[in-house]
């Protein structure tokens, strides 16, 4: 998907909401766990009840690799389900990947090529070259870490060199000589709240992909606020608050609920721009 | 295993040799192709022509994830090999990830308790509670990404603080906070000479992984002049130059011989601590 679908998507459905497929199996619904096939059940009736309120999907690898080779089957299911009945969906593979040339390529082609996602997330630690072998792909994002949410964001973002840039600055400027606002997003925490100023300062159009909504604790309307361009420029993760809303065999409802009142917030939210 | 164990193995066995299994499908001898166990066919060569000459194996995460699901069998299939022929080697998953806590603790299940190796490579971007959930396993470390063997190291790795420190500097000094030398190693890159000086100014007695010799064209004897303890405190990987020396029906017996020719120059280098 390119960037212009990316905005048209959020515009016809005045959403810019991301779900997170985040699917532990211990924490499905009873009656769904003795289903060999209990991940992907789940994942089809997530996604056909949510999708009306949302743009894209995020599956986070974590959860699927800790199956093994039937979570890898899980995940590959899951992304051709959403690709063949939600072909108006950006997909997501939050694998944080990121190693010497030769080896992101071999990343490159079993998230773009074989999975088919819309983008991955990438880990910047180790520079250009790890960085680059993503972006050689049509319609594909590489979506960058710049400020996570997490507390141990403080540990080494934040690190201010001799001239007062901070690393995570350093990274979103410097991987802006790699690739444009139409190929690169960045991962930015929404727990920061002012921090997304900075932010657009260094990377004023770029969109940004905002995990920490919900469970993390983030607000939506300090997000918006200080992080939404002309084309929303946004993509707001939740992952937990929706997915896990309930776990009684209504969960696809409750997550539909959840999402669709996250949907009206922003719907309300796009309307100022 | 635990350090003292694997100190011991790189005494009897006189070598600090890590062998890469970045087995590349696309790279395999002809006559090994056409059959559906090609990958572990190959592994299960070349870890028993190389074992009498190197203690720890190191399977690349993105050369199995690149086959799919069976990729990921291929993996498991590999890592309980080597678990049962050779129980006296050290596994290495080479996967460089890190994640917010839970997910975190997510990939530290699929790495030490499924696939039950005794490594993972960690990227630290993502600061201390991304790192600790790998760090609650006994008997397991954490591998994290210090100073990269890649021409992108550069770009954020050697960037100074306000006090003179680079960032590689800071990740070793910060993560020693969190763990000793008995459950935390670093990835050093082989093609960086003379930091290995540097490195042990700040990680004296940690274990280093180098990558980067042969084919990346890191020097054996400059990373043992810099960086060798009197506990060896190193463990070099070689990837193509070993599993790819033949491409024959031959390979496992070339890859012996090249395995063979850096173990007598590592026993020599042993022989001086």
């Amino acid at each position: 998907m390119n960037r212009q679908e990316l905005v048209s998507i959020i515009r016809e459905r005045k959403s810019f909401l991301c779900v997170g497929l985040d699917t532990d199996i211990r924490k499905l619904p009873a009656h769904l766990q003795s289903s060999p096939s209990a991940v992907v059940d789940f994942n089809k009736a997530i996604v056909d009840a949510t999708a009306p309120y949302c743009v894209a999907y995020k599956p986070n690898l974590a959860f699927y690799e800790c199956l093994g080779s039937k979570g890898w089957q899980a995940l590959e299911q899951t992304i051709a389900y959403i690709r063949q009945n939600h072909p108006n969906h950006f997909i997501i593979a939050d694998a944080k990947r990121g190693d010497i040339g030769n080896t992101s390529a071999m990343y490159a082609r079993s998230f773009f090529e074989d999975l088919d996602v819309d983008a991955l997330t990438v880990a910047p630690y180790m520079g250009e070259d790890s960085v680059t072998p993503f972006l050689g792909y049509e319609r594909k994002w590489v979506i960058l870490l710049a400020l996570t949410s997490n507390k141990g964001s403080h540990d080494f973002q934040l690190t201010e060199d001799a001239q007062g840039q901070r690393l995570f600055e350093k990274v979103i400027r410097k991987s802006q000589e790699w690739a444009g606002d139409d190929k690169m997003m960045y991962v930015v925490g929404a727990t920061q709240g002012k921090m997304f100023e900075d932010i657009r300062r260094v990377a004023p159009t770029s969109f940004l992909l905002v995990p920490g909504i919900g469970a993390q604790g983030g607000s939506l309307e300090e997000v918006c606020k200080y992080g939404m361009t002309k084309d929303c420029g946004l993509l707001v993760n939740s992952s937990r608050a929706i997915i896990y809303a309930s776990n009684g065999t209504d969960f696809a409802e409750a997550a539909a609920r959840e999402a669709q009142k996250v949907q009206e917030q922003m719907a309300a939210l796009l309307a100022n721009i």
